[in-house]
């Protein structure tokens, strides 16, 4: 049987309830397999047929699809468990197994590379460096998918980060097979790193993934909560996978699972009335659970869901809603400060993270990041102060950053869903700025000028117009985009009427614009006075977004003012949202 | 010959540049007629020859008219002196001497019945009542106009108010003579109670006078410049009347005037080329400087004037531009203040007092005064405290007061030219405002409603149009008017966009407007906030004005903003307008 493709795999998704299997450490300590701190993927080399087994009475059960034996047989964590040498032996073993147990079935069965956690926190959680587990997922994916899996599970994640750069690396290596994605939560839907389901929907939403799924941890009752959030925000299919009950220890001082294939599966059945398209179990699910669940679920058309838009912007832990308005903080802006952007160059960013924080308490939504001359920085500026930013604030970034290469390796180490500022309105640098949205997600600012700013608003209307169009085609949906009509300094331009007609214009096609406010009053007096009022107008003629100073008290009253007077100030306004809240 | 109308003497202010006769007291004086401290005008009844003599000769150097010599002739000033029994028969001897000095010409010479101070200062400036002087000002225009004169002149004063009451009288008992008023002035244009040559003519302008002047206090040349002003700022035929020179003391220790015919007549011939209608002497001056005088100039037609609209309101030492936004303080509003209230029917104006002076200090330039519940106040707290304000503060008022009788009665006692507020757009409101428009000058705030408020901006804006020009056929210019839009709570109503529309409607007409704007916030919180914000959107939309909490420091700052994006921030904007300006 030849590999499955993506198409193959959206359509199968598309027909019925796909059912994976159950667990593999709890079941093969069960069997008696595991000896003192042995990985269980060592049984692959050491006891293939306790393997394959296990996977036969999985494919007995109904499984549509098979896990490989390799959850812990990353390069890092087989390391330093001193099982390093047999990365390779290990990975490629168990493919061969779940493959050979695969064939077993009359109808198809397909094997998924298992993937998890290097076991180690990355920056800033810990001190692992993420190019470094980048590498670490890049040779665990290169060698399932060279001994020929169907698809890849990233699975039981804690940090988004980890989850994100799993993915980078899948995607990566494996262009055209399915990826799943699932992280672990805790009842009350935050990951223990601090991330809640929401947050970790927002990003995997806009990434290249093929199902979005939640695993571990929870029992199958407290399961259904999540999974209800999960369908009710998810644009990508679904995937659960609990545990069967929690751990307890029995009298001969083993951890057994508690869940009976029949409790399991009454609350499976309920992840498949939410919309879940694919099932299985985690820790303590064995093929008696696997095999009531798919005869008692049987065929079934997966049901239709209905979503609401995640439309936030994310750092690791907090989100903010687009709308009704967002608040950048413009601050972090090394382009006229000299001492700043020496600071920055010899890597102390001490300054920078203050103004960060100051940003943040002041009611920023986000922080916009602007180095000033590039040319004299290295990428490392930019991976790092992320991480450092990670560790200090928890609101999202905006990356104001002009060559792509820094860019991206700032979004690299970015823990969720950001905003690019910017890309001016011509197509070649459109596309550049698409492809960086494809593959770590976002939002972007299109500024309503090509090579020169047009003179009237008709102009720059239509320049952003035709991006929101030339976008669109491209995939990314207007909810992703800001335009930017520009504001010229009224020191030099009285003409301030352009920018608000732009607004207008855009806010009336359904178009988000975004404004650079201070650049209005740049190099006059009392800018706050200005910034200010200016906002009030912009407000009135349909602004979404702005980039401001928030330590302007005048400016951030007057938005509270007009947020109120726009009948915009919904209580989750500038606010974190809270999970309970969605 | 008949008594001169107003029509006819208009006629002849058209034809050519008339001539005053010169002066009475320094010339009888000079002539040997005064004895110790008996006034002048005593010798109409002691020794009527000397009078006519001195007139005769008037008539002959060829005046047009003749002043009746009683500019001290008024009850309260004889009396002071002694002589009051003798009042009716001073002024009818006057009139009765002037008419048979004016029947020796064979051209027509009209007398005009001359008044000036009554000596003592008014209330705040001194202990006199308006309502005594204002009677005394009465008494004697009756018996000059039952005695027969063609016309009234008021001149020399130096009060604004003194001036005012005494063409209240004028008019009153006169409405169909020709009425001249004169103030004197200092140098630098300023009265010694503090009132400009600017502000005087601000407000006489409004009022039903014939001819605004200036006289006395300056010698010719220095009169110049002062002639200069009026002439770029009255728009009713001026005059004017210098000394002759500084009164210098002789070695016979007699005060004697030293300016030439010669030298009088250079300067006066000025006045004329700069659009003086009718020109004559004060103090020094006598038949030879009148004939010199009338010889040189001879039969010349009056000047064009080019004038420049005095578009401001007033208080007696301060003016404000109404151009671009006027700002009127609102915090003097005892409609919801039981405490304030209680306060002003006893009386007690203390806190009132310290409100109006901290609206000052916050930038207001003009006071509105709401007195709140009017059934249980009399006519003497509207006047009490119009005195008081006129002693404790300097910007202008702005009289919201509803009924008729109490208004009148603090525009009596007003020593400026006011804000009226305001009038419903209903005809049978406008008429009775129209009258005191008419009697006692300023600007007036229309509301764009009838018996109720328009939902609709269109409804509004046509209530606001036609009441312009129903007030426009009745002579009162549009530039004295500002149409209310009227807004709305927006906590009982989100349609605040009427406001807007109405007030772009109505600018785009030329029409000004003026807001009540804190009943945008009226029961929210954070008031400002709204306030502010909405100011920022009303004044974008064209507002011209508006009555709003000075003590909004947000509000104020935003106020500034607005301006310097609108363009709107001219010099002398929210400044008192310095002579020195015009
Ligand atoms: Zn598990
Ligand atoms: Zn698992
Ligand atoms: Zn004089």
């Amino acid at each position: 049987m030849s590999n499955l493709t993506r198409q193959q795999f959206s359509e199968l998704l598309s027909q019925r309830v796909l059912f994976l299997d159950g667990a593999y450490g709890t079941e093969l300590f069960k069997r008696g397999y595991i000896k003192n701190r042995e990985p269980i993927e060592l049984l692959n080399i050491t006891n293939p047929d306790a393997v394959l087994s296990l996977q036969t009475d999985y494919v007995n059960a109904g499984v549509d699809f098979l896990l490989t034996n390799t959850f812990s047989a990353n390069r890092h964590k087989l390391m330093k468990l001193g099982y390093d040498q047999y990365f390779g032996e290990i990975n490629r073993a168990a493919v061969k197994i779940a493959k050979e147990a695969a064939k077993t079935s009359d109808k198809p069965v397909y094997v998924l590379g298992d993937i998890s956690s290097v076991g180690e926190m990355i920056e800033p959680l810990g001190e692992l460096k993420s190019k470094y587990v980048y590498n670490i997922f890049e040779e665990q994916v290169e060698a399932l998918v060279e001994a020929g899996v169907d698809g890849i599970i990233i699975e039981t994640m804690s940090d988004i980060k980890e989850a994100k750069l799993a993915y980078l690396a899948a995607r990566e290596v494996a262009p055209n097979l399915p990826i799943l994605v699932s992280m672990t939560f805790e009842e009350n839907s935050v990951a223990v790193t601090g991330t809640s389901l929401e947050l970790y929907v927002a990003l995997f939403n806009d990434l290249d993934v093929d199902v979005i799924g939640i695993n571990c941890t929870l029992t199958p009752d407290k399961m259904v909560p999540l999974v209800r959030k999960l369908a009710g925000l998810s644009k990508k299919p679904i995937f659960a996978e609990p545990n069967a009950g929690k751990p307890v220890l029995s009298s001969d001082d083993r951890l057994t699972y508690k869940t009976t294939p029949e409790e399991f599966t009454v609350y499976v059945e309920d992840y498949v009335e939410l919309g879940a398209n694919i099932v299985g179990g985690c820790c303590g699910t064995g093929p008696e659970h696997i095999k009531y669940m798919v005869q008692h679920i049987g065929l079934k058309k997966p049901k239709t869901r209905k979503i609401n838009q995640l439309d936030v912007i994310t750092s690791r832990v907090h989100m903010f809603n687009v709308e009704p308005f967002l608040i950048v903080g413009e601050r972090i802006n090394a382009s006229a400060k000299k001492k700043l952007h020496n600071e920055i160059r010899e890597f102390n960013f001490e300054h920078v993270l203050k103004l960060a924080k100051s940003q943040e308490q002041e009611g920023a939504h986000a922080i916009d990041l602007n180095f000033g001359i590039e040319s004299v920085l290295l990428e490392e500026h930019f991976s790092k102060v992320i991480v450092e930013l990670d560790r200090i604030v928890s609101i999202p970034i905006s990356f104001d950053i002009q060559h792509n290469e820094f860019l991206e390796s700032a979004l690299i180490e970015y823990p969720g869903r950001p905003l690019i500022n910017s890309s001016k309105a011509l197509p070649e640098e459109l596309d550049k700025k698409v492809k960086l949205l494809k593959k770590y997600g976002g939002l972007l600012v299109v500024l309503a000028m090509g090579k020169e700013i047009p003179k009237t608003a008709e102009e720059r209307y239509e320049l952003g117009r035709r991006a929101i169009e030339y976008l669109e085609i491209q995939g990314i949906d207007r909810s992703r985009i800001f335009v930017d009509p520009l504001v010229l300094p009224i020191g030099a331009n009285q003409d301030y009427s352009v920018t608000l007609d732009t607004i207008r214009m855009l806010s009336n096609d359904g178009i988000r614009t975004i404004l650079g406010l201070s650049n209005f009053s740049f190099g006059m007096p009392n800018r706050d006075e200005l910034n200010a009022s200016f906002l009030a107008l912009a407000m009135h003629s349909g602004l979404s977004a702005a980039i401001l100073n928030t330590s302007e008290e005048l400016t951030m009253r007057i938005l509270r003012g007009m947020k109120r007077i726009l009948g915009k100030e919904a209580s989750q306004f500038g606010e974190e949202i809270k999970s309970s809240e969605l």
